[in-house]
């Protein structure tokens, strides 16, 4: 009986080796005329690694199959020449000779319009929004059956509340009228985990659109009309971790496809091993490879295969839908030598792309160390260019609620800045008040609508690429804590809901009075090339003031900015600034329009951060 | 009778403009041997300039006669081609070839003994004094007659107290006891100002130990004395700025000795500006060129008289007096460009020399900024070895004081050391809790004994040169504030002193307590290599315990340190220290000699740092 049992066993066995399948090869398409010939095609199926692989297309190589750990896998080393016309082949999979199965696998032509990959600058406003929770464009997709969150809840901040593509397609006018012109989402790509998917973070398909927010072509619209409506695409990705959801989890190709622990280990958040000479190994080692949260499995990146798929999901993307800019998420926490090689191929492939990591530091030197041409990470270039400014944010919520002192209020974000020196481009970096991770900056001024346009103002002034949060132009607030408030709905995103913020009548006079101060400096910075491409000249704050001027070294209208932050108005004496004012003769407020006729002298009013141009 | 006064008047000044006299010359003697064959003598005396200058050395050659704005002065260039002999030859002033005046000038021979310069280093234990408040050896020089200061008030910190050089000869044997290795003591050159001359950073003659210390020929014989006794010495030495009662000042060379402003302008005391790349010319100006206070002019350090003039003065000190080590004061407040030049004169002449600049700035990249090798100062390398690390100090503070948080407490500490990769090499930093400038130790804690041995823990097994201030290991407390205050005098220092806090029976128990600690670990400090020059590896606190390790890479004892600053006693585990802990077997605590037998969890009392040798 139990001979019998086992002789079943090895039929069903050999029945099973015998019948393989092909779920998938990724990229499914690639493209001809890449700089890098070499592509690494990740096929997975049952039992795929018994067969053998043959393909045949002018200017294409198979140079090497790889078997792994998991039967279910094989990667195909491929070759494209320079040569090599676009076209489609079938990659045929045999046994002993007989074909098995066979993929189509088709090469494209890239795209070449000069236009495209425009890269996002100083001259951009960037606008960043979580399409679950920005505009419900399409109600028929909110459930979607077979997903494993099959909930929508939009009372709660874990669930899912409806937001997609064509929801953000609706919103496009609204948002070039409000003078944004590139848009960063969270991540869209699909999340199919059992809870809080909304967010994105946990991707659980690298090649797919989330079904909630709509579909692969869909996407390729919503890309290609934000482009014809001016706007930059920024591409949130994720580099460090996936979902448990995620396909390549539940089946890895090997165990060393995510860093493997002998128990659970979090990361430690801490970036400081990664730049600290006195670090530890271990520490180095569990900020790095430890997971982010136990839903969320670290990538191995160390791991060749791993690293070309990620790599070549990034290259993907870009050409596919004609990304003009990438934001990295918890970019520490990657391997350091994969992201910079990453960087390089990613260098090669799009010169004019732009790209910003997530570095959730706390001093300029360690975001700096993070960031290409620094000079502080001896010897070891990241290549990056950009990085999210979260220590100015800090300075400028010091500037804006603190107390002047030799350290505080002002002064913090005089001398943040004044650490530009660390960076090889400051103005590369991407700089915020709030985020998806933040309390929002009307909580943080205590609603209090004087220090929010003084925030504003220095936002959309500053050296960097300024950053406004959906929502926060028209008043939206939270703190972070307790976590997800700061995720609610822009109201008037949804079919039925009672107030619609989106437009001027739906909006209180307080949301209009904040919306149309965004508006009006962030068209101005549209207007004003020493906004948005201009060097920056600050002063040592004095009575509490501080002052710095954009101003392009060719000449043109250069700005001045005046942060009186305190509770009282003042007066400010502008003799010392001759550097930048001694053949000025007149100025206007921006905001007001207003002809300054005295420039000896300039009163600024309470807890106000003037913007003047100069003429 | 009008034109009689006039004819007269013509007639004195004639006279006078005929009877030149010569007041000085320096540097009053050099050297033969010197890297450099260049040497600047500074000539002054009535009407000097009228005179020719002749001398005759063989192998010395009087280059050039500079005349300057003020007639009272000449500057001679005289190069020593390297065969000069040493040997004394006469400077001749004439007149229409008549012989006027003459000065013997000396060139001596180095002093070549190869043990000379020592260095101050990680090996070290540096003791800082004000010799006006340590001992006074001397009572007859307490008041020196001419002097513009004429007041002895021991009850105020602004007076002369009377302390002296005599006074700190007799005390070398108590700093030799309490584990010292080397002396800093704020400037002992004149300084004959009006008020509140016994800080010593008003010079008056670059050239003169002042009257009230004691002779230079004793400031010789406290080197020597101290040289034999195993220290090593530091010489304060002040670039930027001298006292308005100097003869250079009252009657200078040049308008342009000193920075001159159209009305008197401070310094911002802001070192910014120095190192922002968005600086305002006029905000670099201030903080460089503006006076430190009324009563110092700042030296126009572009004027290369006053460079030639500084740099010699400096260069003849540690010659003649084989001086170890130069702190420099103020250090952010000088022009790079001299400075740089400067450093790199100095270590041609003495490569073994030590220096490191006093900078009390706001962040590590600040500090890093200044120093040699470092990255941060784009193309720029300042060439200066090591500073005063204030950083360190605040993050010590925060450490023992603060409560653990993500940048808090310890964690403040963790991370501060963790941004050393901006440096070429932060153990050339001067590590302190307190000086001459801020509060005092066991004010800063409170007076909790508890908490001064944990900092003092800190300070003796850190990476760095350690500095000890004087009376801190006898408690002597005080906050800066009033200011002063912590510049009292050492209580047994003065005779008649009603206890002698240098010795064990006139100290308080719980003083006897902080002396045997300090000198227990200032002595376990001289047997420990690892200590002196190892390898500093930190992990990343956990439940507020802080630990850290010194050793060698080629092995032997490693030392262990553990923070644990909360107020009550902890366990901690050390499973995560097996990168220094795998093969030690077992441990010995430093301060009780009491053996560790459970090395897999250790008991940490509240507030203590543990100091443990591995074995």
């Amino acid at each position: 009986m139990r001979k019998l049992f086992i002789v079943l066993f090895f039929m069903l066995l050999s029945k099973w080796a015998q019948s393989q399948q092909l779920e998938r090869i990724e990229p499914m398409f690639w493209w001809v005329g890449m700089s890098n010939p070499k592509l690494q095609l990740l096929v997975h199926g049952a039992g795929i690694a018994k067969l053998s692989v043959q393909l045949n297309h002018p200017g294409v190589k198979l140079a090497k199959v790889h078997q792994v750990e998991n039967p279910n896998y094989l990667f195909l080393d491929l070759e494209i020449a320079r040569e090599a016309k676009a076209g489609k082949f079938p990659i045929v999979f045999t046994k002993a000779g007989k074909k098995k199965l066979q993929y189509t696998y088709e090469l494209k032509n890239r795209v070449k319009e000069p236009s495209r990959i425009q890269g996002v600058s100083g001259k951009d406003l960037i606008y960043l929004l979580m399409p679950d929770r920005f505009a419900n464009g399409d109600p028929g997709n909110d459930i979607v059956k077979g997903m494993r969150e099959n909930k929508l809840n939009r009372d709660s901040m874990y669930y899912r509340h409806g937001g997609d593509l064509q929801g953000l397609i609706g919103k496009l006018d609204y948002l070039d009228d409000l003078g944004v012109t590139a848009i960063w989402m969270t991540p869209e790509i699909e999340n199919d985990m059992t809870e809080a998917s909304y967010h994105g973070y946990a991707a659980t398909d690298h090649y797919k659109i989330d079904p909630r927010y709509g579909s692969l072509a869909l996407y390729k619209k919503y890309v290609d009309k934000a482009h014809e409506k001016g706007f930059k695409i920024v591409k949130d990705v994720v580099h460090n971790h996936m979902g448990t959801g995620h396909w390549l989890y539940r089946d890895m190709p090997m165990k060393s496809w995510v860093n493997q622990w002998p128990a659970y280990t979090q990361t430690s958040y801490r970036d400081e091993p990664v730049m600290d000479p006195h670090a530890a190994e271990a520490d180095k080692k569990k900020m790095l490879n430890g997971w982010f949260v136990p839903v969320m499995p670290d990538f191995n990146q160390q791991n060749p295969f791993v690293q070309n798929y990620l790599t070549q999901n990034n290259i993907w993307w870009i050409e596919y839908a004609g990304i003009d800019g990438l934001r990295l998420d918890t970019y520490p926490y990657n391997d350091p030598d994969y992201m910079k090689d990453w960087m390089q191929k990613i260098k090669t492939e799009f010169p004019t792309l732009s790209v910003f990591g997530e570095t959730l530091v706390n001093s300029v030197a360690a975001q700096a160390y993070f960031t290409q041409g620094n000079t502080v990470n001896r010897g070891f270039d990241t290549e990056l260019p950009g990085i999210t400014d979260a220590v100015l944010k800090n300075a400028l919520y010091e500037a804006l609620n603190g107390n002047t002192g030799w350290t505080d209020g002002v002064f913090r974000l005089y001398a943040t800045l004044a650490q530009d020196f660390l960076y090889q481009d400051a103005s590369r970096n991407v700089i915020f008040l709030d985020n998806h991770d933040m309390s929002r900056l009307y909580s943080m001024v205590n609603e209090d609508i004087d220090k929010f346009k003084s925030g504003i103002a220095l936002l959309l002034t500053m050296r960097g690429i300024p950053q406004l949060y959906y929502g926060t132009e028209i008043l939206m607030k939270n703190h972070y804590h307790p976590p997800g408030l700061v995720r609610m709905d822009f109201p008037g995103g949804w079919p039925g809901d009672k107030a619609d913020k989106f437009t001027a009548s739906g909006r209180t006079a307080l949301e209009n009075e904040a919306f149309n101060f965004v508006r009006m400096l962030a068209r101005y910075r549209k207007s004003s090339p020493a906004l948005q491409r201009g060097k920056m000249m600050q002063f040592v704050p004095e009575n509490g003031i501080y002052t710095y001027f954009r101003y392009l070294p060719e000449g043109g209208k250069q700005v001045m900015v005046i942060v009186n932050a305190e509770g009282k108005a003042k007066e400010l004496p502008t003799a010392r600034f001759a550097e930048r004012m001694a053949s000025v003769s007149a100025a206007t407020n921006v905001i007001t329009a207003q002809k300054l006729e005295n420039l000896k002298i300039i009163t600024v009013p309470a807890k106000t951060t003037l913007v003047l141009e100069l003429n």
